[in-house]
């Protein structure tokens, strides 16, 4: 089963401090990047894969969804997922997405923020995404970008020039990466952009859109600290159609 | 007009010592991942974009193509090319792809090794080469990964454990690079892998296949000097299909 670092006391406290969580859709800089990449939600069937504190599932209904799936494998955040949301539209499931089971052809949309570098078994999950939806039906999601992973070793460095670089090694080496972010012993799983694509295209997928995210120049003036992210990619962002 | 620094007699000199120049495409070690993504030429028409001595064209007619056009700007690259063919089937025109017009429907695959990131209009030269497939007709390339292209001043270095990486910087400002590589002031065109995709996407190009290239275990026994290529992804190369 995946590894429930969100389960995990200090990973939880941690995850809980930070601006996406707090501030929710608003305090993620990638969300205007990605909710650009998403169609008219109106009598739409949503599912959210790793639907954490329930944001997206929320948003999603007030901009139309007639029903709205929130998946997550972490009980404490399904808990409270469940204790902010009033609304009989929106329903949360525990599910292991390494296992997950969907019925076909019904949803216009599978969403996923931030949670598809935790799979190992990502071929197995696209397969299922893609029957789960309908013919048309679209999946857009957000990852960490590979080159933001692939380190052994990662972290900003300054070149002789005082000039800050991202050092990149070990791209083609695909497979667990496991770093110290939060909590100790946190495994994701490299893999090249290429190998996304392919297995997404594999799976029946057309792909629509692809973003390298990085952040707006508004962005930076408000949060000066966002400008290290004009120096690398730092999330891949993905449409793809079911064909 | 495209920089045409094939015809810099300091930039020929150093490229035609490149292992690409002196021994063909089996000098280029992303040939045969490249050569992969090709269809079955029998019959065919290829076009290739960028032809420099001629080594595709001529492969692709040893392969079975029916017409093989070679395209390029260096005069002294299409000499070459036109002194060591002799085949009727193959044919040179000097073209400059910023300006390239090619009659509608009349290839079946476009082909282009290494040139696309010289270009600054890559949508006018996507939407001709579009054109210029049949429907269903097939564009295969590579060119300089982004990654490796990103940096105001690249080069490897190491970490304070010796180890090689590849530091990253930029990546989010497209436009021109300026790099001193066989000649001085070379001018390259920073594009994220996401601009080229959705570029193609938006030109009516169905994505099929996109791989960034390291060298295989046994490319890297032969080649020591290619192990580095294993930290960075050096080479992108996709495959594209005109709906």
């Amino acid at each position: 089963m995946t590894q429930n670092i969100y389960d995990d006391p200090e990973f939880f406290e941690g995850y809980s401090r930070l601006g996406r969580s707090v501030h929710g859709l608003e305090g993620a800089p990638e969300w205007p990047s990605l909710r650009a990449l998403l169609p008219d939600l109106t009598g739409k069937r949503v599912v959210d894969l790793g639907c954490g504190f329930g944001w997206f599932c929320r948003w999603a209904r007030e901009n139309g969804a007639a029903q709205v799936l929130g998946l997550d494998v972490s009980e404490n955040m399904l808990a409270r997922a469940r204790a902010v949301t009033a609304d009989e539209a929106v329903s949360y499931e525990r599910a292991d997405l390494e296992h997950l089971e969907l019925p076909d052809a019904s949803f216009d949309l599978a969403y996923s923020s931030l949670v598809l570098h935790y799979i190992t078994d990502l071929p197995r999950l696209l397969a299922t995404v893609h029957r789960a939806l309908v013919p048309g039906g679209q999946f857009t999601f957000s990852m960490e970008h590979p080159i933001l992973m692939a380190p052994m070793h990662p972290g900003w460095t300054m070149d002789g020039q005082g000039r800050k670089t991202w050092p990149v090694d070990s791209y083609q080496m695909e497979g667990p990466r496991v770093t110290n972010w939060l909590a100790e012993g946190v495994v994701k799983q490299h893999r090249t952009i290429g190998t996304t694509l392919n297995l997404l295209i594999r799976s029946g997928f057309a792909i629509t859109h692809v973003e390298e995210w990085g952040p707006t120049d508004a962005q930076v003036a408000a949060s000066p600290m966002l400008a290290e992210e004009r120096e690398r990619p730092m999330f891949l962002l993905v449409s793809a159609r079911r064909g």
